[in-house]
């Protein structure tokens, strides 16, 4: 079988352009595809967000909560919608929102705030390489000038850069406001380095706008070091009453297992040092229209727990790169607005109130995953342990 | 404000209890989920997937390719649906699915398949540990039947282990069939678990059904190593006629990048190290029911390319750890299915040939960025270079 | 000024020859190398050891301990050679061992033992790959019978394998008795490889001895996974007693401050979680003739420490990856051989022996800074805190 | 059998307590060290070196080269010490030194030169921590001047913070001379934070002068990043003939190689991605009087080659935490010092000449083996591959 083209169109952005795609498929491959057909969207809504547009995934969304957050932007009692087909992924964040709500609440901070790009300049050997780095320290003012002409919010904050062989990796950051920031960061980046590329008084032999140093849509140990989108920090004191009540557990038997699982992240050498990051973070990007692919990078980070000397459970979480966003991105989009809404997250400047959100939400997830494993552990197995001799 | 809690009912999937909820949502926050409240899929469809369900995001999908696949299982002319928000994603996968079909096509070889839990047994002192491991080796009979009791399609294909200090890490490592299988693979564990704990000679002073080196929703060196899911390796030779003509590049262009890139990636310490598997890993799962918060295991791995000797450029990505079933999660809901039946992967027996067009999607979405970002260089940077002098 | 070789002789190994180098070198560059050459060895000592030798750098010996060591092999008190210019070295080392005896001594295990060679294999494409694979575990008998024909402690213990793109990345595992065992390793594993080349029913299109992965003298992630050299656990339960009288510190300040550093450790991406193992290691390898060089890879593990029921501190080292022996390399020169003989550790069968001295020098080491940095804090940085607000 | 304690002395630096140590190791374990009782130092010599000081290990010395270094500081031949006792390492080196000389030689750039002491500081909370950091940036007068009060050489260059969870992980970064610097960096590290503690205007709650991420006698990924010590590259161009010539291998052979083991070391997670800068680093620093265990940190970095348009082969080395002094430490030993003499490195402003000829015999040895792993398998493989069908 030769390659038959998917049909486009000159306003390939119609609902008579998806209904032609629809009806190619079905009579390429017999698949109907009525369901994904189903939607309240309007095909030209797409228009910066999906090429050759068929319809829809209907991603169902569950509601946990209400949590209580108090950040810096985030203050009150929340309902976090989570897009997910996990069964007990929403029962179980909710389960925890619960407890640590009667702890009361999750404290929240967002200490880093940037985007990246991270082109890659070579020069004829190192020494060449590092009088460029010299010169590209002196030259910030001029850098930031033309970087900043391409975009109305974004400011380039600070350059870093890597000498390896006779190449120089860098790291160009920029605040980038309400957006999740790659484009802005990408073509700020872009004109800044044509800028370099002309007044460099080393010859560059070969540049890319992209060294792989920032590292888009890829974890990386340098991005759990140098914050990608928001560092956020959520902290709470879970009293000793409400996890044995809600979660039949102790502070002790927390902190206990937290030990070993602590080794055993290293041992394996993970990402996210907690249980499940990944798992509010994804169905809440996917519920808000965040990039769902930017989990990878957002996903990573630090759980810290400590037992109070009042003998409560102060239990934190640091997700050094959260990359999210209110503006751009599928956050125009019908449904993920209402989700948006749904969190008083739409409109300007509401960037880090749902980073704060998210933080909230992966701590009450991982509150919940952590004494469930360890109170099925109580029921079902310690008969076990007494038996075993 | 004191805390509202979500309603609940009797039967919690009903259309009614989800309408209930949306009224709730909009009684406390002002957002009507009138979007999300617009779907074909039935609130009881959900039963195993969301709780406190109140509607659907509209998640757009678009049809990339078709692309050309000679897999195992996948063989011949696939339109990959790819549900996103992120603009200029399908027309570059479906960019880089031209290019790879027009040089032939993508082998796909899936190496590897196994999913984990990591329980961790803990005793008086690493000797009496060292003691428990050569039991557990001698007792591989017996742990298996426990395990496979437990399930019909699941079998327990061996175990790994590490000591670390008193403690004892294992890997229960499972053939699952057409699941992703985690669920599979714990209550397998935890059954063999309760049978070890009631015969182990040595005292278990600890256990724990986590000990967290599976790493469930983390990415990890670990599963770097050691697959989780299943290792997919795409290959292909670029042609260079068909790299010049379609992406304005050459094998030497690619090649000379993919060096310095491949730099970058280990100085930032990536999990990955090609351009963007996330992205199209993102999209196919969320169109096709997956696990979403799997794309953090299942981005990371290799690009490995080399120029041939006859002037081409062989172009491979290794994925050790694709985590993707036809068999629950999200697989059985109405778009989802559709999206499955696109790629002729519902029903019996699909797994692995859903994970080759995983692998084949990822490699074409490589190519086409990384020769996006090499074209892009030369037109608008080019000139820049003559004149820096 | 053009290049002036160094003199060699047709036996290069005398006297007469160093002095003949030695002399040279004053010609060539002005240094007298006088006390270089004052030794008690004699230059035919090292014709396996060091070519163009010249003399002998006079690394100090001090003693620390006695250490109290409850090992399989190693019972009893020791008294630990350390070769080292470090000031405070020896003394911190020789507190720490007075530390663990008074709490009762050190109990250390090997928990594993095994040297590698790991070479890598190419074909045609990756399903090429997986089938030599497949060929390679079903050849395992004459794999082993080819290896182990070219030594007579070696046994080759199991091939691990993985592949990524067309290659077969291998470890091939040995037992090495007395030898820390590279050599041995490389020998048999060529002699296997010739083997398999002449054998493997798929066309090897690439093949190398090594292909990085086993990874001689570096550090790596596999290493920490799947020992190379000798996986040594040492532990001990630290008194309070002892802890406040010689260390003015408690079990709960001591723990405090592991939680924190282990944090950073984390966020450092550290291949050793604890405060200096290689201290210890160096020091003992030089005296006692390993190579120095393998430092790197045996500094790597975990600290993990608890606190008891009775209040005390359970303390524990694990190290993956020791590389030691008391055959071969520079154990037989004169002084490393009384180095060697001070511990006992000279003679068949003691390898193991020698590397339980290691572990526990190193847990003694450990303790002994932990507690230094925490005393000090206590006196001379406590009052600033009572004081700052 | 009860603790016997070595005897001490009031001057414990004699010659007679050396004696007195050696004759009770004698009588305790029957070991006579009458070799390492050898020596032409002084006892007296190590005062600030060894305590408890028994004798020396005669670490054997051959020198390899010369070989032709084109630094910024090391300019011309050198003949370098290694202090080794691996057989073949010192030849290696040497013919090594040989081809990247009568390749032109090496050029070695140092491009950049700090060292770090880390304390951790912990607050109430997260945004206690977060103005805190604020406050720290404006105080960087003040904790500079309470920093270099305590050194003459020290300047403290720039401070590095990180949160996670409440605490604030710092790395206080120093010039620190012709020293290798980490006492100097201790000191004045401590006198900061004893400023600091007193001044801050939020609560301190714990501090500790070390949080673990200095990472001091440990590999990290964030000394890979963050360069501890002098950041040295070293390139050379290998011209094909001499390759050929000297190496039995050509430019493309070498490349080949080095492609699939940079994969290998990804997979294995690698602290270098060369063939073994351990080994050349170890020697020339016991040699030097360095101190050993930081062969841990130094040993770290990245190979990069690539084939120019004339066909030769680029082979850079660059390691970015070598740690390395002139002063200090081993540096005044006689034997040490006359080793620093041989390369002209003795005296004031040396250390930067000093890590420039490391790099360059690290990247001679690489050069060496890589070239001795392909000969190898040239001569004994390649039969094999032409008839394995």
């Amino acid at each position: 079988m030769s390659r038959q083209p998917i049909p486009r169109f000159e306003d390939n952005y119609t609902e008579e352009a998806a209904q032609a795609r629809r009806d190619f498929l079905l009579q390429q491959t017999g698949a109907a595809l009525s369901h994904t057909g189903h939607y309240s969207l309007k095909a030209s809504d797409v228009r910066n967000n999906t090429e050759n547009f068929v319809g829809v995934v209907q991603m169902p969304v569950g509601v946990a909560g209400p949590v209580l957050v108090h950040g810096e932007h985030a203050q009150g009692w929340f309902y976090v919608p989570l897009a997910t087909t996990e069964g007990t992924l929403v029962a179980s964040y909710s389960r925890g929102m619960r407890i640590v709500s009667e702890s009361g609440g999750v404290k929240v901070t967002v200490a880093d705030d940037q985007m990246q790009r991270a082109p890659v300049f070579e020069f004829e050997d190192a020494r060449a390489a590092a009088r460029f780095v010299a010169w590209l320290q002196q030259s910030n003012g001029d850098i930031q000038r033309e970087a900043e002409q391409t975009t109305r919010h974004g400011k380039l904050l600070h350059i870093q850069h890597w000498q390896v062989a006779r190449m120089v990796y860098t790291r160009f950051n920029f605040y980038t406001a309400d957006a999740a920031g790659q484009n802005m960061s990408g073509k700020a980046t872009r004109a800044a380095c044509q800028w370099i590329l002309k007044h460099s008084p080393e010859a560059v032999t070969y540049f890319a706008l992209s060294g792989a140093v920032e590292t888009d849509k890829k974890h990386s140990h340098m991005n759990l070091v140098h914050s990608r989108g928001k560092r956020v920090i959520a902290e709470t004191t879970l009293k000793r009453e409400v996890l044995q009540r809600l979660a039949r557990t102790t502070p002790e038997t927390m902190f206990k297992q937290r030990q070993r699982s602590a080794v055993g992240a290293q041992l394996a050498g993970s990402a996210y040092s907690g249980p499940h990051s990944a798992n509010g973070i994804a169905a809440l990007f996917i519920a808000t229209g965040q990039d769902e692919a930017n989990v990878v990078e957002s996903h990573a980070g630090f759980v810290f727990m400590d037992i109070t000397p009042e003998g409560d459970l102060y239990f934190s979480v640091t997700l050094p790169s959260v990359i999210c966003g209110t503006k751009g991105g599928g956050t125009g989009l019908p449904t993920q607005q209402e989700c948006l809404k749904l969190l008083q997250c739409d409109g300007e400047g509401k960037a880090k109130k749902l980073a704060e959100i998210v933080g909230a939400t992966v701590l009450a997830g991982d509150v919940s995953l952590l004494s469930a494993i360890l109170a099925d552990e109580w029921v079902s197995s310690h008969d076990a342990y007494g038996r075993n001799r």
